[in-house]
């Protein structure tokens, strides 16, 4: 199932492909490590939302629970004026990759590198801005419970995979389809929290905290 | 053609239909208005776009190209913390209906109603925070040529249709489709701007007016 017309997509692809960005170079050879591993990254299209969003919001704690080797974090810590981007993930040698990409991009004064459990590792913080949801898609609305007291009023949560190709829209959801729908109905009936779904290759849920 | 899969579609905006909303009923009557007389507004899911986008960039000014009676003024407003919307349209009709709906809304004192030529009297202002472009379709990239020595640094332009149906990705676009394909191109390729595009309705395309 395409959550986008095809046509569309690639259109709103080359689009975003046009812009200039700093440092086409060696996000391009993120991308090419992603397509040939096959490991999950957000593309250039969520990742400028992202810069986009943070660029406005303008925090000094971003957390991220599921860094990979630091795609996403790129756009985080690029949009940032100061603070830092706290990078998480189970594997060492993901974030080893992460700190190496983040060392040539020069960004390595805005990002802490923490590998263990996200959600335990994002306990230790108070007052985040920004809090990055990536981990595994049973945990998003469990991530939430924990950490919401650890939010800043008016922060921000992202939450990426949330249309999980397109899954959330059909009948007899699977196990994980049936969480990622719980966390996406908590957070839109939520008083506490603002919230839209942009359809943007898996879908992105962006909420605000309400002051 | 489908921009978007319309189960997705419809999934995304039934999570908005339960989410909570201060003045649910007076925003039921003017979408109500617009499906009885087949007038084209934004609705709720780029309605509660544009809302959280406007809470975060907290502006001072927000200038509408092209109002209609207000449904697009009432997300700006209701989300400005102080300032003012200005509210453009060549009839008369259109702009007292959107006051009347802003009195009831209680929302008076952040509006201005301004019945007109949009660009010529966006001219007027200086330091524009967010201009929103939702005029004639043909005239969006001659709106920003005239107006972007008006916005502000930092500032924030909102562009509703930008997908035009979707027939911006397809072949052989008539006028109008090639009229909106070249400002979205040029809103991308700018170094002045930076932008994205967001397939919700008809595509909303946001550019930040670079620092």
């Amino acid at each position: 199932m395409n959550i986008l017309n095809s046509q569309v997509e690639a259109y709103i692809e080359q689009l975003n492909r046009i812009a200039f960005i700093e440092d086409e170079e060696i996000l391009k050879e993120m991308e090419d490590y992603a397509h040939k591993n096959d490991f999950p990254i957000i593309d250039r299209t969520v990742g400028r939302l992202i810069y986009l969003i943070t660029k406005l919001k303008n925090p000094k704690l971003v957390i991220e629970l599921g860094s990979g080797y630091g795609y996403s974090a790129y756009y985080f810590a690029k949009a940032m004026n100061y603070g830092k981007v706290v990078l998480t993930d189970y594997q060492e040698k993901n974030l080893s990759m992460a700190k190496s990409y983040f060392e040539r991009l020069g960004l390595l004064d805005k990002a802490d590198f923490r590998v263990g459990n996200a959600i335990e590792i994002a306990k230790e913080y108070k007052d985040i801005d920004i809090l990055f949801l990536d981990l595994e898609k049973t945990k998003y609305l469990e991530a939430i419970l924990r950490l919401k007291d650890n939010l800043k009023v008016g922060s921000l949560v992202i939450a990426d995979n949330t249309l999980w190709y397109g899954k959330v829209a059909q009948d007899n959801p699977d196990d994980k389809t049936a969480k990622i729908k719980e966390f996406n109905e908590y957070m839109f009936k939520s008083r506490e929290f603002f919230s839209i779904l942009i359809p943007l290759r898996d879908g992105v849920l962006i909420s605000s905290k309400i002051e």
